[in-house]
């Protein structure tokens, strides 16, 4: 049940994996809920009747998602992070299977009592996040291409213009990949001036699909201002001058608050 | 625990957590182990001692293993998964968390006693392959890619002929990456000649590292043999005159036999 949240699991399953009566069953369960809610992991979800059953929502709480929070500030508050050009070194946060954990978990809280069809994200280190999110969340994941590769089939195109080089760019995803009218989440790793996060959009409506929300790790300061609406993120982080500055981002305040 | 395989709990974790005695919680893990090991869900390895705890491994036992593999194999057999050029669609495979998590066990297993530093992959199908594979080693996992990109500092570039097309092409992994003498698991989606595979080799072999193993979800019937000596397959897939033909690979054989 753990392992795949958001999906109802019948007492029957259980009855017959544990050969023991429904009712002690939806005993145990009753135990867990409690124990899942005291310690903040997440919410145990029971429909009663026939097609019922007992479903896992993981969570986090203010407490658990602040620390999470706090500590990726330390981590990227370093200097050694900074790249020539004003750009921030993270690619091994996104290769920490314990971050992404905590990462896809504050995310899906986020979206937990909204219908996800779909989590998208564009290559390369946006996929990490759109994976342990997706996973949360127990949905698909898509993952949107800046070449157009063969093993991808026929593709939808967008054109898009990069913010921070004003620059036009192309985005592709596999025509196969979204159902028209799913409910698609967007995930990304780094915003700036949010031309990719705006091309995403832009991909969303050709596939007749439904934005939900717009979630990002990290943004910069955007310089002039932005043309994404609204997004949610979990740090702000500017390079400039040999120097990594990370403060919060808006999540726990949105969230929370 | 089950959140961190491969990670060493200290009894005091659980003693304090659960408020009971250090004797009760050993015998709550006793039980547990048998649970896991009659389900076949994984091992708990306890160490004894000061320094000691309990350590949880998680594997799969080989009828579930071919059970996976059959599911596999059935859902890559559909020939509207045929692509022009002989090419097979599976991108929707690669973003089902169910089949990722189910493949991320599978080749956990296999190199469950081995010390496992690392997990490399190239860009972009098999990131979520890798992040799989080291959510359940529960080690970094490193993505090389075809493109230098500025967001990843300095790079090691390494110079490959990819088998099908017998190109040369370029990769890149970004120095900070890996360290010197780590043990690399090197896992992707596709292997058809091997030549990428052999790049990522040599460029274990560029960072002074130690090369574990490789392991690939499908396989594709070598035209001319291949470069690649030993490596792990879960699935031969074969895609010709608008047919896909899928059947198992070298895995069930090389571990459970």
């Amino acid at each position: 049940m753990l392992e795949r949240p958001h999906t109802l699991v019948p007492l029957t399953f259980f009855a017959d994996r544990y050969e023991s009566a429904k009712s002690s069953i939806s005993e145990d369960l009753t135990i867990l809920k409690r124990t899942f809610q005291d310690r903040g992991t997440g919410l145990l979800e029971t429909i009663p009747g026939a097609a019922g059953g007992t479903r896992f929502l993981p969570y986090i709480l203010k407490d658990e998602a602040q620390e999470v929070v706090n500590k990726l500030i330390e981590e990227m508050s370093s200097d050694t992070r900074y790249l020539p050009g004003g750009y921030v070194y993270m690619s091994d946060l996104l290769g920490s299977p314990a971050t992404l954990r905590e990462i896809g978990r504050i995310f899906a809280t986020q979206y937990l009592n909204q219908s996800v069809d779909a989590v998208m994200t564009i290559a390369t280190k946006g996929v990490p996040i759109a994976q342990s999110v997706a996973d949360f969340l127990n949905v698909p994941f898509v993952i949107v291409r800046h070449d157009t590769e063969i093993t991808e089939g026929s593709t939808v195109n967008v054109n898009y213009v990069s913010g921070s080089s004003t620059r036009i760019e192309k985005m592709s995803l596999s025509k196969r990949s979204l159902r028209p009218d799913s409910n698609v989440l967007i995930v990304d790793d780094y915003m700036r001036g949010g031309g990719t996060v705006g091309g995403m959009i832009s991909m969303v409506e050709e596939f007749d699909a439904n934005l939900i929300g717009v979630g990002v790790v990290a943004e910069s300061t955007a310089p002039n201002g932005r043309t994404i609406g609204d997004y949610t993120s979990l740090m702000r982080v500017d390079a400039e001058n040999n120097t990594v500055v990370s403060q919060p981002g808006n999540y726990i305040e949105k969230i929370f608050n």
